[in-house]
């Protein structure tokens, strides 16, 4: 019923995509730009907003350029991180750069991002709601890469704290949550008690979505992951996990070991268990979900409101 | 006289970099962020922009973060392009990927191009004119990244018509003149007529400031220029000298050989000279300055419009 709901949304989204990013000369650089928009994805971004934007008595129907706006934000941010992770293949394809080389996924990012605010400003809306929503994107966007460059200069560090680590998963990953429902809000004329909710509400999931995916990344065998387990681990990220492991003066042979055997990974794996590290991360990540839902008691009832905690639910429900 | 009145507004522009992008957590970051910005420049865009609302009636002082806006975008550019031209050096210092590397350079372009929409929406001006500014600055870079893939494709085609070229220039390089004088205008109110003339100012003038930079990297003896003469010749850049040379059969043997001798590069420049391939380019880059110039002969007569038409015969007179 709720995925049927969010379904529903995430394919109003794809259908706008080639509506308000067609392919024009130079037609190469349109099709970099939409290469991994049309490899699918979940929309949860643009689906959070639409129902925002619905949760507050707005007409999400006119907010289809603001929900794209967000979901070209987060495009742009994965084919530049692809670039500095290496990454060969995301949602299936060859990544841009693999595709189209480096310096061509650089500029089909940059033009992405651009696009965002082209089309964030054409939206149908009261200037001064245009305005503020172009500052929030703007400023979360900043905030991304303050968390991108906080997180690349983590895995090269044995002493970060969890306080740095939730600095970096909030700017990272949570805040365009949080942009894209307040966004959501901010464009139907809701109050600013009812935005600051919103905003509370994809903040807290965000962050509790981030730490949950670092949690399955290693408790997911490989036949379901799709990927060798435990492959942070191997990378050296400096998880939730790994950070309250340290703080129980575990040490993780295997940890940063690119050449970690199979059996050494088990071993990493059955030490963070009995240091009680994957569970106090889990907690973590179901408590700032629970804490995310509680922000919406400011909201009036409605199925959009509903559909919201689904999805809440829903994002740390989706595997394994 | 002229030179002093630029240089009295750049100073404007030097002094509020540290008040608009202080350096703050992760310091670092900001630092990468500032280090072209702090390296100088002339600050033709922000200065243009200045002029511009000054000539139209504006409040420059209000619009000072409306031309930081255009400098970041210029200078996430810069950063950007040295990545992919694998620039060593920029305002005579190492550029931001030499000093942090590419992944962290991509990272400071991305924070300072939505740095630049941050302080835009910020603008003290009408929120209606600050949505009309970011639509603009957003669809300029846009066209700057249309621009830059395009000027790629060109370096292996040989058959580049002068028209292509042209389209390149405007998107590359003179859009972002033409915007930056443009959101004087608009935020100062300016009507249409006006608003238009100098966008086609900025546009014309930046369209022959850049044929005009093309030749003189071509005629500025070595002692002059600082660096090898004919740079573009080895490096194979489809300029407007290069295409017209083409258009009347020459054959350039030094052309993209990246070991040509300097006695190969000089038969080349001679023969530019012969086919009047250099003329030709010269008197191209020298009309359309002067159609920008006439562009402003809608506007009321002033000591900024004066100083305008100054600031585009300086473009053309800065070098040998």
């Amino acid at each position: 019923m709720i995925e049927e709901n969010l379904a529903k949304r995430a394919k109003l989204v794809d259908e706008a995509i080639p509506k308000f990013l067609p392919i024009t000369p130079p037609d190469e650089l349109y099709h970099a730009m939409r290469h991994l928009l049309d490899a699918g994805g979940k929309r949860l971004r643009p689906t959070a907003l639409l129902l925002a934007a619905e949760a507050v008595g707005g007409k999400p129907e006119n907010l289809m350029p603001a929900a794209l706006a967000v979901e070209f934000v987060h495009n742009f941010t994965l084919i530049h991180d692809d670039i500095m992770d290496e990454a060969d293949l995301r949602r299936g394809l060859p990544t841009v750069h693999k595709k189209w080389g480096a310096s061509k996924a650089i500029i089909s990012g940059d033009a992405l991002f651009s696009k965002a605010f082209e089309i964030l400003s054409c939206a149908k809306s009261e200037p001064s709601q245009i305005v503020e929503s172009i500052e929030l994107l703007s400023k979360t966007s900043t905030d991304i890469c303050e968390g991108q460059w906080m997180d690349m200069n983590f895995a090269t560090r044995k002493d970060v704290t969890e306080e740095e680590y939730m600095r970096m998963v909030e700017k990272k990953t949570a805040v365009l949550f949080a942009a894209a429902v307040k966004i959501g809000a901010i464009l139907s004329g809701a109050n600013r008690d009812i935005s600051r909710a919103l905003w509370d509400f994809g903040r807290l999931t965000g962050v509790g979505f981030q730490i949950y995916d670092d949690v399955i990344d290693l408790i997911t065998p490989e036949e379901i992951l799709g990927k060798a387990q435990g492959g942070d681990i191997i990378e050296g990220k400096r998880t939730l996990i790994v950070i309250h492991s340290f703080s129980k003066g575990v040490t993780i042979e295997a940890l940063g070991k690119s050449n970690a055997t199979r059996s050494e990974v088990s071993t990493a794996l059955t030490k963070l268990k009995e240091s009680g590290s994957i569970n106090y991360a889990m907690n973590k990540a179901l408590n700032f979900v629970e804490e995310g839902k509680n922000a919406l008691r400011v909201l009036p009832d409605s199925e959009a409101k509903m559909i919201l905690i689904g999805l809440a639910d829903y994002m740390i429900e989706r595997k394994y």
